[in-house]
């Protein structure tokens, strides 16, 4: 494809995806596609003959966008968002335009040394510590992942690194090691644990709040001096700001004295709510992460108007990840990674190679600046708050709180059910919403209940679409009542 | 933005990656930039108030350009090329636009569905076995990675899974496990080894023939042998069609019998050449593999005309993968996966999160069709052959041979030099090539010797780039001789 052929068909996809955007919500928000639906539409073997760009664009309409869920849309509330804007979709294009590797300096310059830039602001928007930025005399500094599992997996392997002063990596892992986590954790930390060879068994569950669904310092004191005594070398927690069931925020403060104490690496998962520190009135979701933290995680992919992949990670000292993940090959032997002036990020990653994701970050936080970001967040939390109103106005419901983000999870209440049958009653109704095209949403589990989950943060999500939402929630209860 | 602001703007963009496109060969193939350029042009606070997109656009051409290695240069010869095309491009963009993340089936049918015809697509045009494929009765199939990193981190993890019977991800990873390669294997392979606590000394160096630097089965066999004897546990061998440094081609077959009999996983990574069998007469590279091979992976983006990131790993039996990488927590249970009807892609890689990868090497190979891939993968061969036959006609330089695929590995001869300063001299002539801006380089250490590497593959390479590069490298070479 010559330079004009791109021209010409990239207006094209342009059109497309702003046509699609803009027509978004004539469309059931979850696919309606039944398991083998869209493979039975596409040919069963590669074209011998090139194709017309058109051909693919016509195909996209016919086969694809019956088989999408539109996560865009503003009526999705199933999950965190993927938090795509445009000036963000256009920076991944640049970088798509660009091409070009940045698995060290030399490959691209602009593509590590942006990312480095475009780290220390997000660490200052958030009102991180400037130790986890590449301010002078820093020992740390940030990096862009693809998900917020990668960011738990390298943080593991840093913790097993400082742990083992390096012998992990070197003589491979031997001896018991145990790592700490809520109930509420995301699994990430837990495959994380089965990838480095820890297992899934030495994931240790530390009690939770039965009401905040918050971590108990207390309980995981008492866990980590179990296991010392059973011999068992204790590596991470992972206590986390804003966690996937419910958004709930473990006490990172006294998490970190328990890991100060006994020396273990504490990673602030801050996947979903950390970016949410945009606001200064959210800022207290960093309370002891400054003082305590060794890496922290959050995702502008989920809820800061960056299209996915994009997870940054922070470390207070990176010596330990670059030790545990750092190999020069001959073929990237290279007199800039030599002088030791530059930052590799290979060696910060799980694969060598990687996209120039930093543009698309750049370029919304260009686009949008400080208060358009704050902005973004502050309608996400009062739509939320507006939702959870007509939650707790209604008696036929249980609001599960609090709700600080933009996550509201909440329950029908049934009359005459047990506990099983609740449960399969509130799934069933689930599922009918979902059948509607409506909306969407997803549930979680506390206590053994199942409670729903209606996630707010699609950009162009406003008030009339929640309140759509919850006439259809009230319809759906009382219709089959 | 609005749908009608993306309309504006990304014309803009797609004008200006036109532009950038057509004019690539006005830049100096490697950034001139020194550390620290590029982050000292940007500024150190993040903007409070938003600014317009052409801002973004001004800073691109004042502040990144110089700092861009220019991967899509016709001169670009340093490492396999990010082998990006206009409808992978667009493909990406595609994929960015809709913005579904395709963790599991449920959360966008068609981006798995899509990424299981295209993977079937692929294996189809390169020949493949069936048992790779989604065919009706087979056990295995393809997904797409980020990198071969990824891919043989999975496969390892599979491999683990196997010869353990699931115990490493559950109790954690005991005793001592063994993995093998050659000198020549990518790094990517050791590094897994760190990552899941075997080791990077329980990897094992296979000797290699010292004029083809293929894998000696027997030399395999032994080392196996001795670890056995020795108490450990051999897991996985690497066999790579196409290595980094030389392009050597390890013997599959004889090395995956070897494998049988032992019971380690066969991963073959054919991260670069692997794609070249689209070729009738390349499909020499795949003997063995469909005899043998556990796994297989290889990378579009290195030479099949779409943008990275994207590996296709292929696996025989997905089982052991999916038992070593499944986690299902409540918020991810739904219908779909429970009927057990549905791939959930989630469980075949190392992260939670995904993009909808699939539709860009859906665009490319609809675009170009089988016959454009193959005349891509002859073209480059016919130029890396055209430049070897300079090397090989000029008594002053020294051809490796043989150059099977579009890389052409030579070193100049010095006179009255030892080994130590004909290397320095070697590596100080690239150094001139390189700052020159007219082409760029890399080089790679065959038996003491550095060698220096010539990577065709940007799909607007022509003779003429290469006839110029042949004049450059002879003039440096004639320069401070």
């Amino acid at each position: 494809m010559t330079p004009e052929e791109f021209r010409a068909h990239g207006k094209q996809v342009v059109d497309w995806i702003a046509d699609y955007l803009a027509g978004i919500e004539a469309h059931p928000v979850r696919s309606q596609s039944a398991p083998g639906d869209v493979r039975a539409a596409l040919p069963a073997h590669p074209p011998e003959r090139g194709e017309p760009f058109e051909a693919v664009l016509a195909d996209l309409d016919r086969v694809v966008l019956p088989g999408i869920t539109h996560w865009q849309h503003p009526s999705f509330f199933a999950y965190f968002p993927a938090n795509a804007s445009g000036p963000a979709i256009l920076g991944d294009l640049l970088s798509s335009g660009l091409g070009v590797q940045g698995m060290v300096w030399a490959t691209s310059p602009a593509c590590t040394e942006l990312e480095t830039v475009v780290v220390d602001w997000l660490a200052e928007l958030l009102g991180l510590p400037a130790h986890f930025t590449f301010a002078e005399g820093s020992a740390g500094g940030g990096v862009i992942q693809d998900s917020a599992s990668s960011a738990a997996l390298v943080a593991l392997l840093a913790a097993l690194d400082r742990a083992g002063g390096g012998v992990p990596a070197a003589a491979g892992l031997s001896g018991r090691h145990t790592v700490y986590v809520s109930s509420q954790t995301h699994s990430a930390v837990e495959k994380a644990a089965r990838i480095t060879g820890i297992g899934a068994e030495n994931v240790r569950i530390v009690d939770v709040d039965p009401h905040t669904l918050a971590m108990l310092p207390a309980d995981l004191d008492a866990k980590i001096a179990a296991d010392i005594a059973a011999g068992a070398t204790p590596v991470l927690v992972c206590a986390t700001v804003g966690t996937t069931g419910t958004t709930a925020v473990d006490p990172v403060a006294d998490i970190g004295a328990v890991c100060r104490d006994r020396g273990l690496w504490l990673h602030v998962d801050a996947a979903y709510a950390g970016v949410a520190a945009v606001c200064p009135e959210m800022r207290w979701i960093n309370d002891g992460v400054a003082e305590f933290a060794d890496s922290y995680a959050t995702n502008p992919h989920k809820w800061l108007l960056t299209n996915f992949d994009c997870t940054v990670l922070w470390v207070a000292d990176r010596a330990p990840m670059v030790d545990a993940l750092s190999i020069l090959p001959e073929f990237l032997r290279n007199t800039a990674t030599e002088s030791g002036e530059v930052i590799d990020y290979r060696d910060w990653q799980i694969s060598l190679g990687r996209r120039f994701r930093a543009l698309k970050l750049w370029s919304a936080i260009r686009w949008y600046g400080a208060e358009g970001l704050r902005a973004h967040i502050r309608s996400g939390i009062a739509l939320a708050a507006g939702f959870a109103g007509h939650v707790r106005a209604d008696e036929r419901f249980l609001l599960h709180e609090p709700h600080p983000f933009g996550l509201v999870c909440f329950r029908p209440l049934w009359t005459g059910l047990d506990v099983d049958a609740e449960n399969a009653a509130t799934l069933a109704m689930l599922e009918r919403l979902n059948d509607s095209g409506a909306l969407y949403l997803s549930h979680t589990k506390v206590s053994g209940r199942v409670l729903l989950r209606l996630a707010v943060g699609v950009p162009t999500t406003r008030r009339e679409h929640l309140d759509a939402a919850w006439d259809r929630i009230r319809e759906e209860y009382e219709g089959p009542a």
